[in-house]
């Protein structure tokens, strides 16, 4: 390594540790134990362009262990991404920095993913990998690979001991993604110990069975084996490639490397200043780089650039050659023209007969297929049922990248995070599917989905005790809750045709909120009053005939039409009560007070909320006056008509329950 | 095999195809195809006796493919399991039959856990054979292994491919878990079609790589080859064992032969018939098994009941010979002393000083571990963050399974599910541990605690944007919501010591809901007003002077003392204010409506909730007048004191919240 090169590579370790001593907070044993690899592989094997961190075709970088966002924010202050400054560096995990905790996309120029749970990373690497597989499938021409770019992810132990990373290694394995390289930093270190008292597995094996072409580096600081290794697993054309690189948590600071101590806590302004020493850094001042190593990476992007304004150049030529492959190229990396949806006729269409909304949403995903050339997706493994299929589409596999059905297998957890890669790739818009009860285990994902606003769209079908025989591990109950509780997430559970359609409308139209879609297993009537209106998440889909009803029926999907019921029978009584379909209580909470307060006037407090689900968040509408007709238990195993019946989703019920409260 | 061994396993056969039929509902494809394994390892291999299904010693078999419920139903019913009669099984998938969609522990005898989602049943399996070595560890004595028997489970692809197999494994092999035998039904039939579209991984090798011995069976109806395999299985002192086993999904249908069609619909009545033909079965009348199947059956278990009779003898001389272990192993296989411990002075003792609740949390767990020899358990990689460690009691591995310390590694779901296996395994109370972020990825198993009534204690720290620096990634929003609509499931948030210390009473005395602890990073103090009454879930902690106050502020854990300083301020305005500590909300919803309405009298609708995570929940005691301060988004990176601040979590805020709506 000359010397430039060491100090470099140093000035990473410097910069990361002065960041997070300043902060007193942060995890500098990864920074410290990776410095060499991040510096190799951006310095020599990742072809990206600083001054453009949008260029498509550049290569994906993302750091799964995500703790170790120091490194990371010193590689692109070094490379000079988004001008990331001394400055924000010092700022590290301050408040409204550039320099969070953990690595936010969308919040840091640079950043491609947003990381910290572990495992995620790979995940989403892989979902990265099949975009940029299925995006060169379909623009590649002869001579022009303007879709061609590799995607690395970087992480440690945590990151492998996590299910997330067999469940999608697996998958890239089987699909043989050669452009996705895994560096695996091993250094044998957890929080808790040596990882040899929870983790003896022979790793290399696992991932070799996995079907991925394998390399070990033996010295983590020797920029030639690493960038050897990087390059042997370019060379692979048919299996993705995973590189343990056996390292030194903290590497660098004599009292904390190799030692668990050195993960999660600052090293000390003493250690600091001992590492700076041993490091024969050439000054203590905090943040201090030397003006020739600010002039050697100058040099490096410089030569980077260059990549980019080749590519440029053939894919000018590109689109003079394929007009319509351009046209294509725009219209993918472009939103959805939501106007035009809108008044698509075509798209609204539906047939006046009762049919599960779970089939209608397989209707419009067969719509949206050819109105989105970009929409791809597919379930863990149960697209029969959940009627994910996109007719005339094609498999995507290793024989055809460009299918665009995803078989994720019974994979919930990296299905979604494969989802979010594929949505944040750009280009693509994706969706992913499962029993609804399963969103347990998608769960963790759809958090980064939210977290980065990436409109991944989530069909999730069997949504309540309506899923009969298959019992009580298969009726969610608690999950509408769970959903409707995340920040920036959508849920929508349909009541019929024009609901379903509308939902999937916000879905694919969303720029920043992934949505999810709540669909029944078995048939539901068309009502008459629903509309559009079902676009604000909540409205007045039978009214009563007083200014102030008597009482409101609040309810969605499979329960809307037993609240309407209910309605017919208490007007027998002289009971006139209004029913509301709320589908979204997400989108009626963005409402204005006004139109909120025209649908719920707060003069009418009889309120009855009724859903086949837990109770749980509907008081903000039922308030202290109300009632509820909802589960208070787990499901049973029985014909669902015999459910709905057991545990009270009857119109005798819901009368009653209206009239015990009036 | 012999004539009467064909016919024994036909009759699984026909009684599991009958049996969906009549639902016309089930999945006839894992019973069919496995029907050979169920037999051979029931009737040769396993130690177990219908006649006592809770036979401390018996070995456990977990169906982890909870789909083929009918297979072990009519193993359950030809082993004379609990009297399952054929009636019973012509209730399959009926309203409150003894034979529900997914086979459910507690509610069918002779079934040892619920299963469904698919690889949970691998996790609780590794969680009873690390029961196993450990009771082992502790009772056993030279001549006397009172504690000695295998585990087994049997799963197919679908269990494969989810993660939680992965880490479950994983740390099987790492464990060296001998005791634990798996039974992988390798039928190549996915639900989407042929596995290879989503899975071509080299499953044996993944498994070498955890460190188990693997055997395959080529053909899966051999029963002398499945046997030579178990025993190989058995044979096998160091390392867990698993064996592929060939089949065919569907087996002897002619119809639906190894397609994925045999997986999850009734054959069809036409291809019942063909299927009893097929078998050469005697007759078609429904549930029709020969009498010399049933008097075979009744030979096998004569001879099992022996093996148990065997045990008691020596189990009787071993207790003469140790009384003071017979003394244990009855208080070990004993519920927890509630009085007990609610009267010992000692357990609720605490210093009056400022103190995190993850800190309090680790002084209670160190009381408990003296009080509840069978007390076990551990983190996923974060005891020395989560305050989880018990001194002095060892650190379970495989040299030393006697250890009460358990290292999950990073594995928040396998945990779960080892928690709930080390729980219904019986003589010992776990508790799993993670940040309370990550009860995302503990979710999917926490369900099942719930579900079988499993009382497993969750420790989640870190359980708000007082997190702090490490930001959004790792601040918990939505999961009080998430895991409070959970039925069956116990949230406690405390705010002070005194509620510490009742949450973990209500935890460890809980017989049949598990229960979460939700815990601070950050100091709280001392609250004059707390006290026992946190076990009533919601109490009245600083009151009014007035017989209905002017508000009601409720809040839980860091925002009670909040909350009470708001109180003091409004004070000074002569707003005169009471505060409502609600720890647990799923607790005090058990209250009597007499003592809810004492607490919140429906007279004061001015109600303020305050809790520095999502209001998702609180509309049913805030109702329509009143206010929230709680979070409306995800987190952020700062200083914690910082993000309160930012986020509105401040007396100021409060005050003016309170006022806004008086």
């Amino acid at each position: 390594m000359s010397n430039i090169e060491t100090m470099s590579v140093n000035a990473i370790r410097v910069l990361a540790a002065d960041a997070i001593q300043k902060a007193n907070s942060g995890h500098p044993g990864l920074p410290l134990g990776c410095a060499s690899i991040g510096y190799e592989l951006w310095a020599k094997h990742m072809k990206h362009n600083p001054a453009n961190p949008q260029w498509a075709n550049r290569d994906r970088f993302i750091l799964s262990g995500g703790h170790g966002s120091a490194l990371l924010y010193s590689l692109l202050h070094l490379f000079g991404y988004g001008n990331l400054s001394k400055e924000d560096l010092a700022q590290f995990r301050q408040l409204d920095s550039l320099t969070p905790g953990h690595p936010e996309y969308g919040h840091t120029v640079g950043v491609e993913a947003t990381t910290g749970p572990l495992g995620a990373g790979m995940g989403m690497a892989v979902g990265m990998a099949m975009a940029e597989a299925h995006l060169a499938a379909r623009f590649n021409k002869e001579g022009y690979d303007v879709v061609d770019h590799y995607t690395f992810a970087l992480g440690g132990d945590g990151c492998m001991m996590e299910g997330i990373s067999s469940e999608a290694f697996s998958l890239a394995g089987t699909l043989g993604l050669s452009k996705l390289i895994i560096l695996y930093d091993s250094n044998k270190i957890s929080i808790e110990g040596d990882t040899d008292i929870a983790f003896t597995e022979d790793v290399q094996k696992r991932v070799e069975a996995f079907g991925f072409q394998t390399l070990v580096v033996e010295d983590g600081n020797n920029l030639e084996e690493i960038g050897k290794a990087i390059e042997a697993a370019k060379a692979d054309k048919t299996r993705p490639s995973f590189i343990t690189i056996k390292t030194k948590i903290g590497f660098g600071c004599p009292a904390k490397e190799g030692k668990a101590s050195a993960h999660g806590e600052p090293l000390g302004v003493d250690n600091v200043t001992a590492l700076k020493e041993n490091l024969q850094w050439p000054s203590q001042e905090p943040f201090y780089v030397p003006d020739e190593v600010y002039a050697h990476y100058k040099e490096i992007t410089d030569g980077l650039a260059k990549e980019e304004a080749e590519w440029n150049a053939m894919f000018a030529k590109y689109c003079e050659a394929y007009p319509e492959m351009k046209a294509l190229w725009d219209e993918m990396h472009s939103d959805v023209d939501a106007q035009a949806l809108l008044e698509n006729e075509e798209f609204w269409k539906f047939e006046d007969k009762p049919e599960a909304t779970r089939n209608l949403s397989g209707m419009v995903i067969n719509r949206i297929k050819d109105i989105v050339p970009g929409f791809i997706g597919g379930a863990a493994d149960l697209a029969p049922s959940t009627k994910t299929y996109m007719k005339d589409m094609g498999d995507f596999s290793k024989d055809n990248y460009g299918g665009r059905n995803l078989h994720f297998g019974v994979r919930e957890l990296a299905m979604t995070a494969i989802g979010n890669g594929l949505m944040i790739h750009g280009g693509l818009r994706s969706f992913v599917s499962t029993f609804f009860v399963f969103s347990d285990y998608v769960k963790p994902m759809a958090r980064l989905s939210a977290l980065m606003g990436a409109p991944l769209s989530f069909v999730l079908t069997h949504d309540s005790i309506g899923v009969g025989e298959d019992g009580p591990t298969h009726e969610p109950i608690e999950q509408l809750a769970m959903l409707r509780a995340m920040p920036n997430f959508t849920v929508y559970r349909p009541a019929d045709a024009t609901e379903t359609i509308a939902a999937w409308y916000y879905a694919v139209t969303s720029k920043k909120t992934p949505t999810a879609l709540v669909l029944t297993r078995q048939n539901l009537p068309q009502l008459a009053g629903s509309s559009k209106e079902a676009l604000k998440g909540g409205y007045v889909i039978a009214d009563s005939t007083k200014e102030t009803p008597d009482a409101i029926l609040i309810a969605s999907g499979s329960e809307v039409s037993l609240a309407i019921s209910a309605k017919e029978e208490l007007a027998k009584e002289n009971i006139d009560v209004r029913v509301v379909s709320m589908p979204s209580m997400d989108v009626f909470e963005q409402q204005s007070k006004e139109y909120k307060e025209k649908v719920l006037p707060i003069e009418c407090r009889k309120r009855v909320a009724i859903e086949a689900l837990s109770d749980f968040g509907w008081g903000k509408y039922v308030g202290l006056d109300g009632a509820y007709v909802t589960m208070k238990s787990f499901g049973a195993s029985a014909p669902a008509n015999l459910l709905f019946e057991k545990f009270g989703f009857t119109t005798e019920n819901v009368v009653n329950t209206v009239k015990g409260i009036l």
